[in-house]
């Protein structure tokens, strides 16, 4: 298959890269690297010392299987003219859209970081649903959104629409019985880049129902872990409070004896999926497209956690391998709430073959393991909070 | 009270200021004066001979009532600071957003267009709501969404939130009954702009969550008519296929003997409102300010018509008034379902008091007969729809 990555230098995009050509798929790759700049910017670094993109390049032209030169380096906000002639000229089957900007807490930071999340996420995503529209309408689009779409509401979370839901509106007269199912569950996201991701949903929705092109929205837990540690072939591991997801950070936080730093109570839940099953079911995905027209959405996690679940265990993890961690709990910065109802169905993927590929404790000790070697090079100003949503 | 209006020379903008400085209000006006030349560049012009944009000062500042020196011509696109700069001045208690690209076939035209209208909109609001978050909290923002946020789905139309619904879903076990009463209804908007409307939904909302800051989030139909036919104060009129709305566009075509172009069937069914209603209901909200941190909806329109119907209004209203009119039904370019169930709420505003000013009948036909003195300004070519959706 022609695969198309997206952000084919991040966290997901190059694993996914070297995943993919190791299955003999052709693959081409776009990314600006705002990622690398902009952790950087924030005062942190990877903590896995990653190839620079050069490296990464070279890696990548060494197999045949890679299309092109290089990896294409453009701003899909600035247009859809230049994503438009990689498409014509690459005729890709299938799309893998990893290149937004990531981060809640970076989306929050200040106005700048606010409008660039969602002008480069929405704007980005819009010039390539008009590229798509015009040079590869039958492609699959495999867009990455969140869990975070759908917030925290007090009821049950389909996948993506409301299903048989025989509702009574019972406050108007005469207001008739009305079936809602079909429709996209309502959103509630909780900061400017979840919102991103929700206009994006919005935009291919109509994108796919009157243009007629084909998407899977990938609604993800928060994915942690590391794919690969050889030195040449190893992921980038962000643990900073912008680009570092909960559990990477507390792995990189017990590695210098920082403490474990909970934001409120910890009794927040969320789906969580390691890395590696991030990819696996991204392949389940690329294999079983949807028809032509077709809008679908997938809850992509392995399951549900509390936040003081894993950082006991990441606790427990570190202890075992002789670290000496500590837990500290701190006032919740972001604007979220403590305790809360929450029940997503996450039924699709697994109908179609997904089989975690460990349980989360293994996954959790091999991560604080495989991290050890570089604990030098750790930033600990890095690791706190000091942005607040409110 | 003081009035921040933002789109000040549009549509409505010019209209609703000139009554609130009749009703003693202190305002001040932004416009970026973008609506002139957009319709200049799609071969059209305003029907009415409107002021231009310094005799529209000059009119503003001969009423003491008006705060600044001038129309202050700034795009929010550009960021928060300079908006953030006349709140800051200003101190308005209200501040009204009409200062958005309104025209779905516009933001359909081209890719140009289309991401122009998404982060003209979407990243000017949201420029404005930081900006707000900074200088003005306490301000009430009254914002100029569209009933076609929500399309057409084949159920009830609350107004805003999903109301009273005891929802079952029965598809997965164990799956509990799930009140979804407060969530947002889900939005299914057709067009690039009626997308870029829902977009500003979301944000707004998470704004008053997160920021505390308050809002009135206008549904709003699709508005005709005009307000003032007095040479200094005229109201503009757009009538091209881009910026005239489904009767204005009408009422001029008949003025010249060209036909009554219905899209598709014209069995479609949309909320509808003259002008001076919805400067009328404007009045109402701004009396009716929400708490500080609430969020609500209010869906606005006198009352649901039928495209078909309108049109033979407008035939009969033009037989009446001496002119000669056809009607011509044309593949829509548009992507609608052409015959479709239909119910909106629309009771909070007659709640407060909102009295329709006239009967349909008697609009149209006192708008055509305003607009006959002009009718040698019409541009023939301007009328027909050359942009499809699909």
């Amino acid at each position: 298959m022609k695969i198309l990555v997206l952000g084919i230098d991040g966290y997901i995009g190059w694993p996914l890269a070297l995943d993919l050509l190791s299955k003999n798929h052709e693959i081409a790759g776009v990314d600006n690297f705002s990622r690398r700049y902009r952790v950087e910017r924030v005062g942190s670094t990877s903590l896995t010392p990653i190839s620079n993109r050069f490296e990464r390049t070279e890696i990548l032209k060494s197999n045949k299987l890679f299309a092109g030169d290089t990896i294409v380096d453009i701003n899909l906000e600035d247009g859809p003219n230049e994503i438009g002639y990689i498409l014509n000229d690459f005729k890709p089957d299938t799309i893998i859209h990893l290149a937004e900007q990531p981060s809640a807490p970076w989306s929050m930071k200040d106005p700048y970081c606010a409008t660039a999340t969602q002008s480069g996420n929405v704007i980005g995503t819009l010039n390539l649903l008009w590229a798509m529209r015009e040079n590869a309408p039958e492609a699959h689009l495999i867009k990455l959104g969140t869990m975070g779409e759908y917030g925290t509401p007090d009821c049950d979370i389909p996948e993506g629409e409301i299903p048989i839901a025989p509702c009574i509106y019972s406050d108007i007269s005469p207001w008739r019985p009305c079936p809602m199912s079909g429709l996209p569950f309502p959103r509630s996201a909780g900061s400017i880049y979840h919102l991103s991701k929700v206009h994006d949903t919005h935009n291919i929705i109509f994108a796919c129902k009157t243009w007629g092109l084909r998407s899977t929205d990938i609604m993800q837990g928060v994915v942690f872990g590391l794919m690969s540690t050889d030195s040449r072939y190893i992921t980038r591991f962000d643990y900073d409070q912008y680009f570092g997801t909960a559990i990477n950070r507390f792995c990189a936080s017990v590695l210098i004896g920082h403490p474990i730093t909970i934001y409120g109570k910890g009794y927040q839940t969320r789906g969580f999926l390691p890395l590696k099953d991030s990819i696996q079911c991204i392949n389940i995905i690329l294999n079983n497209p949807p028809e032509l027209g077709e809008y679908r959405t997938f809850n992509q996690f392995e399951n549900i956690y509390r936040i003081n679940d894993l950082a006991s265990e990441v606790h427990l993890a570190a202890r075992k391998l002789g670290l000496d961690p500590s837990v500290k709990f701190l006032t919740n910065p972001r604007d979220e709430l403590d305790e809360h109802y929450y029940n997503p169905a996450h039924k699709k993927l697994f109908d179609l073959g997904y089989i975690p590929t460990t349980d989360i404790k293994s996954e959790i000790h091999n991560l604080i393991k495989s991290l050890i070697p570089f604990k030098e090079r750790v930033c600990r100003a890095a690791i706190l909070p000091t942005t607040t949503w409110r």
